[in-house]
C-alpha cells in the first residue's frame, strides 16, 4: 500500500506545488498588524484545506491570532489507529528587507529546483508536506495510517504568547495523542536527512547596574565614586575564564556528557569549518576550550551576553560617568542542567561578585526574563523514533543522522510537561533556507522527499505505535 | 566707580536673568548635526551682544561649528589699559535622555533660586557674566577697565578640534593678552569660592569589536563563535585590577605627586563625604586604593567607560548573538603623563588583550576622538592669581581658596604652548550643577555674585597688570 501511496504522490509533485504555492502567496506575517487580515487568511486556507481532507478542523481565536485545531473522524481511519499530534505554524517572518529580494517575497518564483517564499521552509512548505502525505493516502486508501491531529498556531515568530493557552484549553483531547510531530527542522547538510532529538533549554535575564542618582562628569567625579558601566563590564568579565568556561560555581555539575555512541556519529558528519567560517564571515572559531564546534554548538551550555547600553552611545565623544549600565544575558542550557537552579546560581554569583568588588559603591538587579526552559534529549532507541528514521530513509534514500540543535523549542517543552508526550522533530529544511531573511526557500527535491517522508512515517507509526 | 558698578550689577539683575535664557534657548548642541543651524545662531546671538557692547565681533568660520573673536577698540579702553583675553565656549552637551529632566533642558524654567538649562553652568552661564559684568562698566564708566578681548568657541564639548588652528591663524593678536581668563569650572562648595589651579588631561577612544558579519541566532551558534558584546566586556573588564588601578603597562610612571603643601590646603577643606554621598545619591565611594576621595578626583589618573552599545537593547527578550559590540572610553590624565604616550600604551594594551584571548575570532578598532589634552598646574604666587583672588572675595565676601579641577580643559595648555599665556580660572558652578546630565542649573544667587565678581576681576587686572 505504500509503494502506491508514495507512486502517486511522486505524479502529482505539479499539484502539491501549486497548492503551496497559492499558501505561500498569502503574507501571513503576525508581528505586522497590518497583515492580520492576511493571518486570518492564512488560517483559513489551511482549514479548509483539511476540511476537505475530511478532517473536522476549527479555528480557535487568541486575542491576537488564531490556532487552527483539526482532528480526524472515526470513519478516517481504523478504530484502533494511533493517535499522533503534528505540530506547525503558519505565520511567517517580516520579509523586510524586500529590495534584498530577488523576486517578491509572496510570489513563489521556482528557480534551479528552488521554491522562494518567505515561508517556503519555515514553516508553511513544512507543515504542507503533511497535508500533501495524508492526501496521497486518503486518495490512495481512503483512509489515515493514524489519527491525525493538527494544532498550527500563527504566533510562532512572534514567541507564540498565546499557545500555551489553547493547548490547556484542549488538554484532555490533546492528551489522547502517543506522540508529537514537529516538522520546523533542517537537515544537517544536503543529502544528510536528520532527525533532531536534542535541543538547548534557555534562562533568560536583565541585569541593571545603579550607582549614583544621575549620570555625572567624568573629570569632575571621575576615579572618586563607581562607575556603573565600569562595574558592570567588571562583573560580566569575570563570568568566563580564561579557557572560555564559565565561571559561575556548580555550572557544569549536572552537564551530561555527550554519549560515546553521538561523539561517534557527530564525527562522521560532513562539518566543512572552513566553509562554515566563511559564510559567517569570520576568521576562527571561539568558545569553551577542549571541545569541538558542534558538540560546543549542541551539547555544552553557554552564557552570552545579547545586549549591552549604558551611558552615551551617540556619535563623538560625551563625557560621561554613567549611573546606570544594563545588560541581557542569557545561558543555553544542555541535559541535565537545571532552568531554576541555574538561574539561582547566575543571580547569587552575580551579586557576590558586585559586593566582593564594590561593596555598598553600587547596587545590581537582576531580573529573569520569561520562565526559562529546560534543555530536551530524547532517547534514540524508541519505537517512534526507529520508525522515524526508517521513514527518512524511505523518503530520501539515505539513512538519517540523529543530530542535536543548540537553539530551544519552548513548546517542546509545554507537551512533554503538559500534555506528557514526547516529540519527533523530523525536518525537511536546509541550512541555506535563508529563514528570517531575504531569499527563503525551499529545496523542491528536498519538499517532494518529505512529503514521501510523511507518508511512510504515519504508515510506520500506525503500526509501531498501535 | 567699582562700588558704583557693582550695585548698578545687583539692580539689573531681572535683566541679566532674560539675557541670559534668551541664549540659553538655542539648543547649541555641537555633537548633533541636526543642531548644526542652531550652533550658528548661538554664536550670532553672542556676536550681536558684544556688538551691542560696542566691541568689535566677527564670526570665524571652520570645517565646523563657528568661533566667535571680539576685540575692544580703542576709544572702548584706556590707551594703557592692559589686554585680557576671555576664552569661553557657547556650545552644549547633548541633552539626552529627555524624559529624565523635570522641565525641558532649553526652557530655562527657575525654581528655587536655581536656573534649569542645558549649558546653564557649562559655559553660557558663565560667560555670560563676562557680558553682563562688562555691560555694567560700559553703562557707568563709558569704558573697559582692560582691553578685553573674548574668543568663544562651539566645539568645546566635541574636543575643540577647531580651535587650535584658529588660535594659531590669530596668534599675533592673541599673543598680545597678558593673561587668559576662564570662567567654566566650579566653586570648591556653596559659600567656598575657589581659583582652580590645576586640571586634568583626557584622552578618548571610540572602541569597536566585531565578530560575525551579521548577529547570529543565540541558539545555533552560542558558544561555538565569538560574541562581540563577551569580547568587548572581556578585555574592558582587565582594564581595571582589583585595588581599581588601571592595569595598562606604564600608565602610572609618570605621575607626580602632590605637594605637602597642597595636600596639606585639601586637608583644611569643608569636604564631608557622608554629604557628598547624599548629593549623589550613594553608599559609599569607589576608586584607587590608598587615595583620599578628593586626591582621586583632582590628581589621580582615570579610565572610564563613558558608553556601552551592543546587541538588543529594547524590551523583553531576544536570544542574539551580537557582531557588533562598541564602547567609548576615556582616561583623565594628571601632571606628568603625556596623552600620546597614554593613547599609544591604551591601544597596544587593548589590542594585545584581544589577540591574547580570542585569537583571529573578533576584531577590535579603536580611534582616538580628538586630540587628547595633557594635565595642567599653574603657580598660585602670581600678580594676576591674586587679583583673581581679591575679585572673588569682592564678589562672594568670603576668600577663595586654591582648589584643583579633575576635569580637563584643553586650550589652557594650548594657550600656554601657543602663546606663551597662564590662565586663571574663575569660576561660579557649583558641584550640584548636574553638567553633562538631565536637569542642568545654575545657583541664580552664584551667577549674580558671579557677574559682581568679574566686574571687579576687570578692576584689579587692570591695575595690577600695567
Amino acid at each position: 500500500m505504500l509503494d502506491t501511496v508514495l507512486l502517486w504522490i511522486t505524479k502529482n509533485e505539479k499539484r502539491w506545488l501549486a497548492d503551496l504555492k497559492s499558501w505561500l502567496a498569502i503574507p501571513s506575517v503576525s508581528a505586522q498588524t497590518e497583515h492580520d487580515s492576511d493571518t486570518r487568511l492564512a488560517a483559513e486556507w489551511v482549514a479548509d484545506r483539511l476540511g476537505a481532507l475530511g478532517m473536522r478542523a476549527q479555528i480557535i481565536s487568541t486575542p491576537r491570532h488564531p490556532c487552527v485545531l483539526a482532528t480526524t473522524p472515526d470513519d478516517l481511519c481504523a478504530s484502533d489507529a494511533p493517535h499522533v499530534l503534528l505540530y506547525g505554524h503558519y505565520d511567517v517572518q517580516p520579509p523586510e528587507p524586500l529590495d534584498l529580494w530577488q523576486t517578491p517575497p509572496f510570489a513563489g518564483e521556482v528557480r534551479d529546483g528552488q521554491l522562494f517564499a518567505r515561508g517556503a521552509s519555515d514553516d508553511k512548505g513544512q507543515v504542507h508536506a503533511h497535508i500533501a502525505a495524508l492526501t496521497a493516502w486518503r486518495e490512495i486508501d481512503q483512509r489515515f495510517p493514524c489519527r491525525v491531529t493538527m494544532l498550527l498556531e500563527g504566533e510562532e515568530e512572534i514567541g507564540s504568547p498565546n499557545l500555551m493557552a489553547v493547548i490547556r484549553e484542549h488538554a484532555a483531547e490533546l492528551r489522547a495523542a502517543r506522540i508529537v510531530l514537529i516538522s520546523d527542522s533542517n537537515q544537517f547538510a544536503a543529502g544528510v536527512p536528520a532527525i533532531t532529538v536534542g535541543l538547548r533549554g534557555l534562562v533568560y535575564f536583565q541585569i541593571t547596574v545603579t550607582a549614583a542618582n544621575s549620570d555625572l562628569h567624568s573629570g569632575l567625579y571621575g576615579g572618586a565614586v563607581a562607575n556603573a558601566a565600569n562595574v558592570l563590564v567588571d562583573v560580566l568579565g569575570k563570568l568566563h575564564d580564561a579557557q572560555g568556561r564559565v565561571t559561575i560555581p556548580g555550572f557544569y555539575d549536572d552537564v551530561q556528557a555527550v554519549s560515546a555512541e553521538e561523539a561517534r556519529m557527530w564525527k562522521t558528519l560532513p562539518f566543512d569549518e572552513a566553509d562554515y567560517l566563511r559564510g559567517l564571515g569570520l576568521r576562527a572559531t571561539y568558545g569553551e576550550a577542549g571541545y569541538s564546534t558542534l558538540t560546543r554548538q549542541w551539547a555544552r551550555p553557554t552564557l552570552e551576553i545579547n545586549g549591552l547600553t549604558s551611558g552615551y552611545q551617540g556619535p563623538g565623544a560625551k563625557t560621561v560617568l554613567p549611573c546606570l549600565a544594563s545588560a541581557k544575558v542569557s545561558c543555553r542550557l544542555v541535559p541535565n542542567q537545571d532552568p531554576r537552579k541555574i538561574a539561582a546560581a547566575f543571580k547569587a554569583h552575580l551579586s557576590g561578585l558586585l559586593t566582593q568588588a564594590f561593596g555598598a559603591a553600587a547596587q545590581i538587579q537582576i531580573e529573569e526574563l520569561g520562565a526559562g526552559s529546560p534543555p530536551a534529549l530524547t532517547p534514540t532507541d524508541s519505537p517512534a523514533m526507529r520508525a522515524g528514521a526508517r521513514a527518512l530513509e524511505i523518503g530520501f534514500g539515505t539513512k538519517p543522522i540523529f543530530m542535536r540543535d543548540g537553539g530551544s523549542i519552548p513548546v517542546v517543552n509545554w507537551f512533554k510537561e503538559t500534555l506528557g508526550l514526547d516529540t519527533i522533530m523530523v525536518g525537511f529544511g536546509l541550512p541555506d533556507d535563508h529563514i528570517h531573511a531575504p531569499n527563503e526557500k525551499i529545496d523542491l527535491a528536498n519538499y517532494y522527499a518529505g512529503v514521501r517522508t510523511v507518508a511512510a512515517l504515519y504508515d510506520e507509526l500506525g503500526r509501531v505505535l498501535t
